[in-house]
């Protein structure tokens, strides 16, 4: 496989690097680098404590550079979603990669197996998860006719998924899963890794209690599963999964070895909205929309971020207030402008050019939208452009 | 300015060329080629029977192939939403521009200047929308400073935006319109080219009734605002506006003489919802997200597209149904995955493999996730992939 070609970046955004944020041309997506290190700073420290290993989600950022930071800090690989993510952090020197999802077409199979020889060649490890029979037997047949072309032979790590809740993917925990693993097995292509139990929904639920006691419920259902399985004399070497809703529930449990949680880094306006456990580390947003009014009127100013710049599957940004004389609610005003109103009595509307700064309500899909991110250092109203992160990943959806 | 530099197609892009349909990896953008084309013929033969001019808006497709086809199909020129989108389409040969909404930064402005001089050097003309007089003095300020580094002295198309109900950007209809445009009048760089009147809310509102009502008291905003300007001495050269949802109303109604319809080419869900206006062309869904099932259990199957395939902003997509007996319905499953279940009794859920196709419910921001679409003729089940389609002005934001 050859690397990606990148596009070079361009001149104005590189030689944005030394210059005030105000020279920044909206809207873009912006990092506070300073947040962002002490976010990570935290999530090792937690992991540490907890000796669990973290494995984050790199379907957040899309980014080898800032998968590098994490993987510096302590963490142990990435995760990612699509074949197309993977093959973009393994071109790039990230060789420690799950595949966190089911993958079920030949010619996507076919690259899977591609990547696992290419990421054993550097002394790394592909995982994947299945949650069919039909997944495992494909996954077999590429990884099979892949080392018919290798010297070397890969082995890829398979996790069985399965459902703790969400309803979404997964095998049913019990003798299904039991079943998955034994067929895993017949394959010496395959490594049975484990178990990958993640619930989603769990991780929005509000209430620090009601997170709690969805997630105990999965405990019980990894560990039905796990005593199965083990039963039939197959160890099961890893239990992954946790979000950054739950994770101190998983760090917690002694069952999962894991940690997938991605979104601690930036923190959206969603998980800020979660009540916070007691035993969360406590993250900072340090990821922004920065935006400029363009129109101003006798109740409301407009902004030049819409939906083309921040996701809305999670809701409406939320405007950062830099000072509490400012504070403004954001309103759906289309894919390109944002409706502005004050958030109580006796706040001025915008004028023509003022600049603000959203957080926005869901952070993957809005890393997505965008090819890169600036990093600012120094706090974002005063702050120095320290950096251009590349969303390497962006778009990679097959 | 330079050209952007363009990241070369991969191989296994170009290669699907000539292959079939099924050849084409999921989660993927694909274009029905045949259906889109007859989708800009209908729009072709609605503005000449109307005798009006059409720029279609390019935010739809941000592809300069596309913008070409549809001036060749005789749109004279097409609407951006960004100074981005506007270079992007310049560099690439498309000369008649109008960026329809508010720029303000001075550093925006200045490329909103040097791109008019590049498109008048190629006997093309830029234009934009203005709504406050500050907008008007920044401008103008941009092109005389322009002016100081070229021979040949470009002037700019400078329309008055006025709001006429949808609540965002534009000036208050009347008197305040009549000073901007004797603002712009005073600056020999621009040019007072008109009013621009766009009711974006309008366009989806169901009846058919309702949209014309609504329609009849924009007509009467621009009437009257029309009728202040001139006896000012300054005559409205054009007024533009108009989209997929209302086009028939501005088309017949002798006030506006340009049509800013875009959506039109391939049609969404959202605007398949509303009930057709009789004088409308019957336009087809031209746009889909080709998808596959990846996971299947008693009651639902999961697809492999999420919402970082489609936007939903509009609703989520809705299932093409190829078949009758395979009607399904969408549900939401996050960035990556769809939860799909049978659309009524006695249906069958689609097993792991089954191809699939879904109508996104807007179809401008789900365009703007992708770097290509694929081009299909032959219709969708057994077609042929004939072209891939560059998203040239993709994440085009600023």
């Amino acid at each position: 496989m050859k690397p990606p070609t990148k596009t070079p970046l361009s001149e104005s955004l590189t030689s944005l690097v030394g210059q005030s944020v105000h020279a920044i041309d909206t809207p873009a997506l912006v990092v506070d680098l300073d947040a962002m290190k002490r976010n990570i700073g935290r999530m090792a420290e937690f992991a540490k404590k907890h000796n669990v290993r973290w494995r984050p989600h790199a379907k957040t950022h899309k980014s080898v550079a800032l998968a590098r930071l994490q993987m510096q800090a302590g963490a142990v690989g990435v995760c990612v979603q699509k074949t197309a993510e993977a093959e973009v952090m393994v071109a790039d020197g990230i060789h420690n990669v799950f595949i966190s999802n089911e993958v079920i077409a030949a010619s996507k199979l076919a690259r899977v197996a591609a990547l696992a020889h290419r990421a054993a060649a550097q002394d790394g490890q592909l995982a994947i998860a299945v949650d069919s029979s039909e997944g495992v037997i494909r996954l077999a047949q590429a990884m099979n006719e892949a080392r018919e072309h290798h010297s070397a032979r890969a082995v890829i790590d398979v996790f069985v998924e399965i459902d703790v809740g969400h309803g979404r993917c997964g095998a049913t925990p019990g003798p299904a899963a039991v079943a998955l693993s034994q067929e895993i097995r017949k394959h010496p292509a395959l490594r049975f890794a484990g178990l990958q139990a993640y619930h989603g929904k769990a991780q929005h639920l509000r209430g620090a209690r009601q997170r709690r006691d969805t997630i105990a419920i999965v405990m019980d259902e990894v560990r039905y599963t796990r005593r199965l399985i083990e039963a039939e004399g197959m160890p099961v070497g890893l239990v992954t999964g946790a979000g950054t809703g739950t994770m101190v529930c998983e760090a917690a449990s002694g069952v999962f070895g894991e940690l997938q949680a991605g979104s601690f880094m930036f923190m959206d306006a969603d998980y800020a909205a979660n009540e916070r456990d007691a035993a969360q580390p406590q993250f900072e947003h340090a990821l922004f929309v920065m935006s400029q009014v363009i129109s101003s009127h006798k109740e409301y100013a407009v902004c030049d971020a819409g939906h083309k710049s921040h996701a809305i599957d999670s809701g409406l940004p939320r405007v950062h207030a830099l000072d509490p004389d400012s504070e403004l609610d954001y309103f759906n005003g289309g894919d390109e402008h944002g409706i502005l109103r004050p958030a109580g009595a006796g706040r001025r509307i915008p004028g023509i050019g003022r600049m603000l700064w959203l957080v926005p309500g869901h952070c993957d899909p809005t890393v997505n939208l965008h090819d890169f991110m600036i990093g600012v250092a120094g706090g974002l109203s005063q702050g120095v452009v320290e950096a251009i992160i590349r969303v390497d990943a962006r778009g990679a959806l097959t």
